[in-house]
């Protein structure tokens, strides 16, 4: 699947902006306001240009009456006026030249009849004027790899990440993705809001994402595409050039099709083919924004291993259990140990185990004292990944010295080590 | 299915002792230790007394050699010495009339061939000298009710609450269970561990705190059970009684399988029959650790909705997509909102919407501002339970009086209320 051309330069200008316009730049408007003081604030370094005919300034700048009159062609116009005013500001911008515009106006097809016409008279405007469209509906994007943001929904400045979101729904891509992602220190190379793809559609912007040496791995939060074909195949290039894909496709039951229908006005599909469908891509589906953020933090981090042998060790035989429980549902290998590792582990003093060790292997709690020895042992055999899991309350001396053993075993690892600590967290 | 009267007896002394002795109490072993501690820090009440033959007084408190010398009948004897001396302590226990015996040693059936036979002669030897056991190889006993701790693992005092936890994994039940469960606030009638079940199984814990008034709900993480028709005849009764029961059944898989056998002993059994009986029983299956204290948390706090019809209000129309499938995921109906409802909606100011409201309803992010007439507008329909949804990074004043807004709503309400918060956590 070649990515569209025209596309991509139109994306090019959004995801790295050297230039910006906002139309609708007012001190008034919650969404123009918000979006002007985060782009100050939050790290964007390019050029910023201000388009309100109501005003003279603000923000101790100069307001154009019109894109018409910046005096530059910028790369990108952000537009948040009213809808009625929408169609003409798009068009102006590509009629001078602006290769991209970010419409976070909403009132289009997910409102009503006359937004309908709107929404098509905007693409129509578009493709006449030769500019493309994010949104509209769409509440904007923000960029970890260049502090650029471009939305008024972000509170505070996004930390540089290898994880690329191309969500349809805005509230969920900034107030849950983004922000929660950042309390967990888990960071988006960029988050994109697609709102109702008058233009260019969540499938333009995983094809971009997977092409940038910057993203490590795509995530899509879908509710429904025009095109399902042009989306999975899409999802099939990327990860077969290597990079991971993880969809979170909603509107599975009838009161979620509804509901995506009234929101963004897409149509979800049915649901068992997108199941197929992504499977056969090679995309991974996910049932949830948690499980999206983990998964996605856990690609961002390592190289994908070379095979589904996952050793485990857990100082609990409970969590040892439900962790093979969990390796299985997703179809992750658990070989035995060889005889020599489980001779030396259960000749370590510190264990306390008798008769034997198989893999999961239940270190109970002495083990995690010793996680640093038992982690040798089973680097020295031929595992694709290796998971530790520790329960214990991280509020101690103890537990500092484990974490620190942990993160050395971490750094001594030929294939990728994934650490599970459950316990008291909050001091 | 009547409750085994002996073993409610035993269980009313576990569960509320009016004095303990612990075996094996000396400072110079983690368990004991640890327990002994806990047990004087974090509010136990009643009588404690010491036994350790090889010291003459330890925490300033004399040492008895021998249970038997124990000046007092105690209700409980807390059992943490090496596994060659335990039969001998808990028939020494059982001789004196010692009702109920907590045994944290290990190296029993887990362990090898000897720890089998030496399972096997404390259980015989409980029934001659008319002493029931918890465990061996359980790691304690925590009430939140009473704030009587009996584990060494335990790393503040716990709060209380009206949830019940009986559970085969002991660091699952306190590390995880207790520990996050009290980070996120949701706290614990009792949590107990059941061990090696020699005696007393995972099935008699549940039937005993399903008649206990002061539980709302029982939580139950088994990986295998001895009689599993019991177990499921205990869940029925539970929940006919009105007391829901929730199931986290691991070991679904071959490695999982594995991993119990060697971790308790037990053997987990065919998991569809699992799946079908527990459902029959009217038992909720969970999947994982945080689903189950999520669920039991709610069912705690509210008492069961008359139906299944269920009113969404969501400030993000994305997640009121995601709402939708959850619901129809759980069984649950989204009846469409009546005509003056959906009218007066529409009619409200704030919330911008154009053309239709749903259920879900999207009230989009002006809604979050106005929660408190959407909620009333709901109030006044049928439902038999709501769910408010916003999206907001919780960090300024505005979130601070949504929040107060949602409260008050709460307060309101005649049915369940249940908030979902998503966005930026931390200040």
């Amino acid at each position: 699947m070649e990515t569209d051309p025209e596309a991509s330069a139109a994306l090019d200008a959004l995801y790295a902006p050297s230039s910006v316009a906002v139309v609708g730049a007012s001190p008034d408007s919650w969404y123009a306001s918000n979006t002007v003081d985060n782009l100050l604030e939050y790290g964007y370094d390019g050029d910023l240009y201000l388009v309100n005919p109501s005003r003279e300034e603000a923000w101790g700048r100069p307001c154009y009456d019109s894109i018409r009159d910046v005096p530059t062609v910028v790369d990108l116009a952000v537009v948040s006026v009213p809808r009625e005013y929408v169609v003409d500001v798009v068009g102006d911008a590509g009629d001078v030249g602006v290769p991209c515009a970010l419409v976070i106006s909403a009132g289009f097809g997910e409102a009503d009849d006359e937004g309908e016409r709107a929404e098509a008279a905007l693409a129509r405007t578009a493709r006449e004027a030769g500019i493309r469209v994010v949104g509209p509906n769409c509440i904007g994007f923000a960029s970890g790899r260049t502090g650029t943001v471009l939305t008024p929904t972000c509170s505070r400045a996004p930390a540089p990440g290898r994880i690329g979101l191309a969500s349809q729904s805005g509230a969920l891509a900034f107030a849950t993705f983004f922000e929660r992602g950042a309390d967990a220190d888990v960071d988006f190379a960029y988050v994109v809001s697609t709102g109702n793809e008058a233009d260019l559609s969540v499938t333009d912007h995983v094809a971009y994402m997977a092409d940038d040496p910057d993203v490590d791995v795509v995530c899509a939060y879908v509710e429904g595409v025009d095109d399902p074909r042009a989306f999975v195949e899409t999802a099939r290039a990327a990860t077969r050039s290597g990079t991971p894909v993880l969809v979170a496709k909603i509107g599975r039951s009838e009161a979620g099709r509804a509901a995506a229908a009234s929101h963004t006005g897409s149509i979800t599909g049915a649901d068992a083919v997108w199941d197929d469908a992504l499977e056969q891509a090679g995309a991974q589906r996910v049932p949830d924004v948690p499980d999206l953020v983990e998964r996605a933090s856990v690609h961002a981090a390592f190289d994908p291993p070379a095979g589904d042998r996952v050793a485990v060790a857990s100082t609990s035989g409970g969590l040892a259990t439900l962790l093979a429980d969990l390796c299985e549902d997703r179809g992750l290998s658990l070989p035995p140990l060889a005889d020599e590792t489980e001779r030396a582990l259960l000749e370590m003093d510190d264990l306390l185990t008798f008769g034997e060790m198989h893999n999961p292997a239940d270190v109970r709690g002495y083990g995690a004292d010793a996680i640093d020895e038992i982690a040798d042992l089973l680097f020295a055999d031929d595992y694709d990944a290796y998971l530790f899991a520790v329960g214990l309350s991280a509020v101690d001396e103890r537990a500092g010295a484990i974490a620190d053993d942990l993160v050395a075993v971490c750094d001594r690892a030929d294939a990728p080590v994934v650490l599970l600590w459950t316990g008291r967290r909050e001091p």
